[in-house]
């Protein structure tokens, strides 16, 4: 028998082991995190303490937040600047869940009274959610917070009400137990069980978890490969559970010849700053470019060649990354007719473990099927200009985009200011490749609002919903309806008065 | 090459070929059929022309109405009355959408507008739902209307702008021909393209439309058997897309020692009568029903005989059907310790075609690994009687229940008026098997309204999504968010000042 597998936290910029945190859970150690999870479940019944539950999570981070980043940064060289936001960004949205739960919105009650003169006559019936259960979470490699152990997946689902179980991922596990630590404090204070959250390490216990006859649902943030083996999984069991997943997305963004004109120099800095912030590890990095062909495309690509050069070389999040990126940049800039005006690369000998960023350009009356490469995620800090001449060639570039997170166009003043024409149809093109439609401005930064949606046609996200913003909450919820049910026996938020004050539409009428 | 296969109706009451009324569909057939509805797409996009056409559609079938229950009634042996009664419920149900599409709930606006003192600055984003895009529908074999053609999965995707392509039930292809023609001129009179709605025959007709690239979602309603393939074959398409199954059901119920000791007779009739109508045919029949040991329960099983007994013979929806209900009683019969005090079978000689009801019975105290049959769907007028001594003998036989539409439960008075015990106890038990609980009726009656919820844990269905009210629109929907578009660029849906009136959420605001 094999003995146990230890996990190691490893530091990027050095390739160093730096401890052992855990050991990889066997089947068995899967098998109890779930039942302890499923055991957990009442706990989360209660509303109040849901939300209470959420901010002391929160507090409990900002309190351990000095060490978490320190944590996050030697794991992931993510930097501090960077990890401090993050850590906000999660604290924020724990907090925006706890405000979701007290809402209740996403209970979605609906009443409809007895009416008995109906034919057939009507019976009274109440609609409202339920938590699914048990909840996988697979964590992200490149936000060790927000989309990770305490990130949104977990923050939704135990707004939900469903107990989470995280799959770690491999490139922060110092830093996965220490926010799990914090969250299972942060139950306890609140009068939940611990187990309402737990976390398993390893590659297997991520399979074994996604089979686990009591998981319900699963929540994923990674590549398409790894993405798409766990979708099968769960919908190949014996009994399907929705996977919500977010693979990969190319995030288009088309500059017309308009906006260029205006404004060349400052469109390349912006995108050259997109594309390299958080050294181009991010699922929004906006991959594929439209620039027009004549002079103002040229001195756009100036700019945007010149904030690459200017920009320091980074880390990415682990060594098999960096050698996927730099395999990834050298079989694209082989193709035929594409050029490398800044080579994307290995950074500086003496370092050895950064990367420069760079940018491939292609024109669009080249293009052919040899190409497609190209219209694959690279992930880094690596771009893809194609320079187009028309419309034709903007709809030639497109067709051959598969569904993404997000797509972007800058457009001229005038332009963005008239209802009919090439603006508007853009943008309607766009809004079919995409689940975020950006408007002069940059795909990176998702901000953590109710209206953000994240996710996008296949392989973008496995389903129609979003990792990001309220309603998210709506993923690991499934309605019931009572019928002719007598009050005493209704849960209070089918109860009439409505006595939890609830949003809730009864006899076709909305309550706020 | 081989020729064209005819598609026939039959008369179930006969076995007689009544009519060929179509070809199967090919390969290239159904291509066409789904690239013509693709094309159809933007026909659907204006939210008054498509309430319009629902109305309109309705009128048609009403107009037609005569001719279509007759050929129903002929293909499908259900008979007028309750035809009639579907027929109405189809209309109504294209109604009642037509109202939610004007409604705009559906749309789920969201709008939170830019907060620049954000760390960091929030942008301004609007979501709303848009429609995925062809909508493939597999018709039930037993509602030739409600769940066929012109029923509530191609009712909802219109109502949320998707064009549908049917594929027909082969019980009633001539109904389905006559609602095809009268949604596709209702298409028309409302200035929408005809394909907006089209129809296959076929088996191998509907394996081709979930693989179809160009199809966006399916809703089925069926077997476990059929429903799973087709489930499989959508979930591990290049590009999967959501399918919404809904494919078996045992519906429990279970009738407390107070229910029965208070109305023992009224419950035994009341059953009797859920479980043959429609000569036992619903997805909702009552399969599995716990009755107390004792002289109640006794009372109670003697009334459901004698109104078994007294039930007129009736005829299956096809002969492949009607040797399925009677092998599947044998089967069930033949289990140790097993008895059929109303032996289910084949009717009297001279028809030759149908079958008569009946009920098995086992004790829960003789409950073993070999009856698991018992806890399979039997498409047909019969039900199971489990005898039950106390709590834990109920736990037993609802332990082996998997995921059914309904659960059902008939309380005494006095234990329906109390909040805690054992009647609250058992309706959390029931609430987590399936997505609709009823108290003291029959789970069988399907009532169209905004808060009903027909689905359930798999295998009821293979979503968290209803096929019937108001929310079955959510499933052909996906959302999309605006971020920075300007005014003049925004869907009128998402603009300041709310031009159409809609329910909207608006920096955290309910405008209703």
């Amino acid at each position: 028998m094999a003995g146990a597998v230890p996990v190691w936290s490893v530091d990027p910029r050095t390739g160093d082991q730096r401890e052992r945190v855990a050991d990889e859970a066997t089947a068995a150690d899967v098998d109890a995190a779930v039942r302890a999870a499923r055991d957990a479940l009442p706990s989360l019944a209660d509303r109040s303490a849901r939300a209470a539950f959420l901010r002391t999570a929160a507090a409990h981070l900002e309190a351990d937040g000095e060490r978490i980043v320190a944590t996050a940064d030697a794991e992931s060289a993510l930097g501090v600047p960077r990890l401090t936001g993050e850590l906000a960004r999660t604290t924020g949205q724990l907090r925006a869940f706890a405000d979701e739960v007290e809402d209740g919105d996403h209970l979605g009650v609906i009443i409809d009274h007895a009416d008995p003169s109906r034919t057939p006559p009507q019976p009274d019936l109440r609609r409202y959610k339920l938590p699914l259960g048990v909840v996988a979470v697979y964590a992200a490699s490149n936000f060790p917070l927000a989309f990770s152990v305490p990130g949104g997946d977990t923050a939704s689902a135990l707004a939900a009400g469903c107990p989470v179980v995280v799959k770690a991922h491999p490139d922060h596990p110092a830093t996965s137990q220490l926010c799990a630590a914090a969250l299972r404090a942060a139950a306890a204070e609140a009068g939940l069980a611990r187990d309402v959250v737990s976390v398993v390490h390893g590659f297997d216990a991520g399979v074994e978890l996604v089979r686990h006859p009591l998981v319900s649902a699963a929540g994923f943030t990674g590549s398409v490969r790894g993405g798409r083996a766990l979708f099968d999984a769960a919908s190949s069991r014996p009994e399907p559970i929705p996977f919500h997943g977010e693979l990969g997305s190319l995030n288009p963004v088309v500059l017309t010849p308009a906006a260029v004109a205006e404004r060349a120099e400052q469109l390349g800095q912006g995108l050259g700053g997109s594309v390299t912030l958080g050294t181009g590890q991010f699922c929004v990095k906006p991959g594929l470019v439209l620039v027009p062909e004549g002079p103002d495309g040229d001195r756009t690509l100036a700019a945007l060649a010149a904030t690459l050069r200017d920009t320091a070389p980074g880390h990415l999040l682990d060594a098999r990354m960096r050698d996927a990126f730099l395999d990834g940049v050298r079989a694209r800039a082989a193709l035929a007719k594409v050029q490398a005006p800044v080579e994307a690369g290995a950074g500086e000998e003496e370092t050895g473990r950064t990367v420069r960023p760079g940018v491939l350009t292609l024109a669009a009356r080249d293009l052919d099927e040899e190409h497609a490469l190209l219209w694959e995620e690279c992930f880094g800090p690596v771009t893809v200009a194609v320079r187009y001449g028309d419309e034709a060639d903007i709809e030639a570039v497109l067709a051959r985009v598969t569904g993404s997170l997000t797509a972007t166009v800058h457009l001229g003043t005038e332009e963005a200011a008239r209802e009919q024409g090439t603006a508007a149809a853009l943008l309607a093109r766009l809004t079919a490749l995409a689940g975020r439609v950006v408007v002069n401005g940059w795909p990176t930064g998702v901000a953590v609002a109710p209206a953000q949606h994240h996710g996008g046609p296949y392989p973008a996200t496995t389903s129609t919903s979003t990792s990001v913003g309220a309603t998210a909450i709506e993923r690991w919820l499934r309605p019931v309806a009572y019928q002719d049910t007598p009050e005493a026996l209704l849960p209070p938020e089918l109860r009439d008065g409505n006595p939890l004050g609830l949003p809730r539409r009864v006899d076709g009428i909305r309550e706020v």
